[in-house]
């Protein structure tokens, strides 16, 4: 039962994905968007969980899909209505993610102000890395994050930048969204976001954080054999 | 575990709930919104869930909280790259659920190419109905769905009006999101939406199927002890 099982199977027992959207001051301005007042909110859903050794799928429906690493936090115990100083008390642990983007989809909903779901939630966009006990990190404000195409060196972040910090962004959060135990909170991603094409593979991480690696390929997906639509 | 429960939980089972914004066109006119080419899809979260005899908390954020009724729909199995004329094969059954929606947020969202989720998935946003098995709908495309606030009827549709009807609209979805056991897809809602206020009631229902009842009562939440942001 969910009781039973350990916080390390998040994936197969958490509920929601909740991320942050333009949490770093540089890749805010990378994307030319503005500050907002407050911290830009979405999901992700469990069933776009990937694991280490899995391949991302670009979907038919884009031709420009982006890697975004990210501090994943593991939530232990329910969080409700919970201030900034008491919140850490609650989290199990974190894991390495990607949050998978395809931008061209994500461009066109944004211009038409519609849901961000079909760009952010589509099965395999969400590789995330094995269960970090919490233990492991003693600062959730000094992580450093890394993420390679191929051989190439494309993200090499730290935490420290973050606009809203983990207590701050787990708080404002559980204002609205009552967080339990197996969720996932991604807290938004430093400069040097691109694109990933079939045949590619991205590897990520924290630095000096051993078991937060994830390694993936990336393939296309095949078009459909049938008209969802006739 | 997952496994011996009952589809009837799928409220503390389930692991997403996707809907479709603009399904019958009576209520796309009311809002004045264009008919969009593909099915609109956003996530509501199941930690939004309340049973009848709840209360739909409107949060401090909001001073226009609207109800939409609409037919759930609970996966029983897998559904994955399903054809329109398979799909119904892997539904367990269905739900009356009221998409309860914070309209002011949700149009600051759509003005500025925000995600819709703190308009759409907050603590309480989702009141559902007993689950309804399959058996007792015989045609998803012909169910009258209803809701009062009070003594009011506000909204009195029939499922024949939908642009998109259940099987295109789930085969659709399993292009891009794996629907899987417990999950919720809410179809969409008819003319007729509206504002609700604290000491209100509201009820809804399917016509003529008995255990789709639903009736909340609304509070206002109140505001917070602490600043997040401090
Ligand atoms: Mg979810
Ligand atoms: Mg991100
Ligand atoms: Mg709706």
């Amino acid at each position: 039962s969910r009781n039973m099982s350990t916080i390390a199977d998040f994936t197969s027992t958490g509920r929601k994905v909740i991320c942050v959207g333009r949490n770093y001051m540089d890749h805010v301005k990378e994307l030319k968007n503005e500050i907002p007042k407050s911290p830009l909110l979405f999901f992700k859903s469990t069933s776009s969980y990937i694991r280490s050794g899995g391949t991302v799928l670009i979907p038919p429906g884009s031709t420009n899909v982006h890697f975004e690493v990210e501090l994943g936090v593991v939530i232990g115990e329910e969080i409700k209505d919970c201030p900034p100083d008491k919140v850490m008390d609650s989290v199990a642990g974190y894991a390495c993610a990607i949050d998978i983007t395809a931008r061209d989809i994500q461009e066109v909903a944004k211009s038409k102000g519609h849901p961000w779901s079909i760009a952010k939630a589509q099965d395999t966009f969400l590789p995330v890395s094995s269960f970090v006990p919490k233990e492991k990190i003693a600062d959730s404000g000094n992580v450093g994050l890394w993420l390679k195409v191929d051989d190439q060196l494309k993200q090499d972040g730290n935490t420290s930048d973050m606009i809203w910090p983990v207590p701050k962004l787990l708080s404002y959060i559980s204002t609205m969204f009552t967080l339990q135990r197996g969720d996932l909170v991604l807290t938004g991603t430093p400069a040097g976001v691109g694109p990933v094409t079939a045949g590619q593979c991205m590897t990520a991480g924290l630095h000096d954080i051993s078991g937060s690696e994830i390694k993936v390929s990336v393939a296309q997906k095949d078009r459909l054999g049938f008209d969802w639509n006739e």
